[in-house]
């Protein structure tokens, strides 16, 4: 049986949700608020759940300090105080919607992480609204 | 892979529990205090969880707006500052433990939400004692 | 300089808010759903603040298990899992509201804890509404 | 002795901290992240505190679902999914760190607040960063 | 479709983290801070996860009690309040990780659950740092 | 009126209680599973507040990363990962409850804070037990 670790990060970004191939009351009518054309922002709250047979040697699946180091050069640095429409190449023709943006995560990582390891990652919008990716 | 999207609502009700098959002391030793026959209540914490895949046109599994309406409109409408075992039509003859209340919800919500989206509850009764159905 | 201590502690009740002084419709309009004749209920968070000063000796303003003790046998013993309403002296013909609550806990630990220690509550009727007394 | 009532609420905005007296390399190292000039965004906690005797007919020090739609009114409408230094009228020439928001929010809520009542502003910015107006 | 219920308990220890086979400098490399000789340590948060059928008499998958007594008396008992290396038999010759922490208390605890239930673990070392045994 | 700012930190530790004045009886008697010879451990939170006017070109009362960094050299890198009685000159004589660790906390911060600020410590040594110093 294997066991999983988990590690949460958090980092603050603006977005704007926004389909360009709809006009604008489309775009009202699907995003309401969060359409709001100069942007509004998030605290995302970001859990990184790394699943593995523990290492007899150290005791660990994945050294937690190496996952935390991975999360924040690999993504804090990128996302962390941005604009996420504007400022990251990810979402320029991306709707940066918290499914997408776990996709986007899952898909930065995962060349980063030991392919024997399986990778999920949870993400918070807010306390109230979340995604999995991929889903169990 | 599928993404899961989660909503957590809240509601706080009165309930008992109590088995109208046994003797007051049956009762007594399996419920303990929870068989106040005067009530008492707790705050719930409610988390839906709806898995799937991304439409491409929004970049939602579900609107999260479209599924707090729908958790207020069936669940919270419903046993917000109710009496579970008095108030309620679902609990006249069934026990309210939180692993009914889940099982209730549950049934409650499946036919509002597309049938090729998987449907899971977890309930909070207290900080410490929650369910989840189905199981994973 | 003093120093505060504070002690967390939990407890689930029932509860109702009505004035028998007044009519039916005026309750529904002051109380609205808290009204409900067959009681809702809670989760309280209840946090203990006794204030002074730090006693040499022990490294304590006080002990704290000495205070979750005093907690448990007065206030937790009396309040969990009950319905306040019938259930308690206290709120025989005193409104069970947050603010009458706090007063109440207030009132039985007062003589319970060395005068010579400054005493506060604070109550969580929800994780968003919540009271305070003596206020700051 | 006088009770305290609380509640809490939540917007989501974007901002961006900025100095127009100030060259951009005084404003960099300043505010570092918070001066992106493509704004990033927050998930903000408020919370409201209200000061006074409770009215014994009621037991309420003031009604939580007044203070709710007071705050929603005044506050969550105004701000919410906006971005402060463009959207809003407030931060036009006010930088919008947490400090000032806080100050904002309590001139705003000042007025529609009964004198008799004290008001104190509780703002998250973060989990970890966080301002009361006016201090204790 | 079976129910799972949750129960959160809490333990408080020093360990660290050392093997005995490395060189001091491998152990400081692989384990830094958590190598202190002197140990340090956690507020560990436990969550028992026990999956089956409602028993339709009770209403339970399993008596809440009835779990957090047995997590009281095998696990709380042996490890709160003490040095995981020095005061207990499991890690004399075994690495005090979260991971192998969580395998340890599913071991003592898979016995005393009746074998009709599925047993999970979850363990937080800290609130950023926790592991789940069995993975999902 | 003033403005207080909020930073929220934590770090890890092993601590034990003893007065060595005492016998072993005492010790025990006050003291409980507090006095495990071989020492437990926490998860300390710990939260700088920081009173004073609002810089007007800046918007801060203080900079919360300057803020944040003292906290990390002054506190965070004397007690993490430490045993509070080995470890650390200020324990040698000094009982580490957590009253005399924020006290401590306090007069080593104090010189760094800028002497129109006034300055409170908020120590949590677990979710249920926490102190103030100084206290309101």
């Amino acid at each position: 049986m294997k066991v999983a670790v988990f590690r949460k990060e958090h980092f603050n970004a603006a977005h704007r949700l926004h389909n360009p191939d709809w006009d604008q009351e489309t775009n009202q009518k699907v995003y309401g608020k969060c359409n709001n054309p100069n942007y509004h922002g998030h605290n995302y709250d970001l859990i990184v759940k790394v699943t593995g047979e523990i290492d007899p040697r150290t005791g660990y699946v994945m050294d937690m300090k190496v996952l935390k180091d991975l999360i924040s050069q690999y993504i804090i640095e990128r996302f962390d105080h941005k604009n996420l429409n504007l400022d990251t190449s990810e979402f320029q023709n991306l709707n940066p919607t918290a499914e997408n943006i776990a996709v986007v995560i899952w898909n930065i990582l995962r060349p980063q992480v030991d392919p024997s390891l399986d990778l999920h990652i949870t993400l918070y919008e807010t306390e109230r609204n979340y995604v999995e990716y991929p889903a169990h």
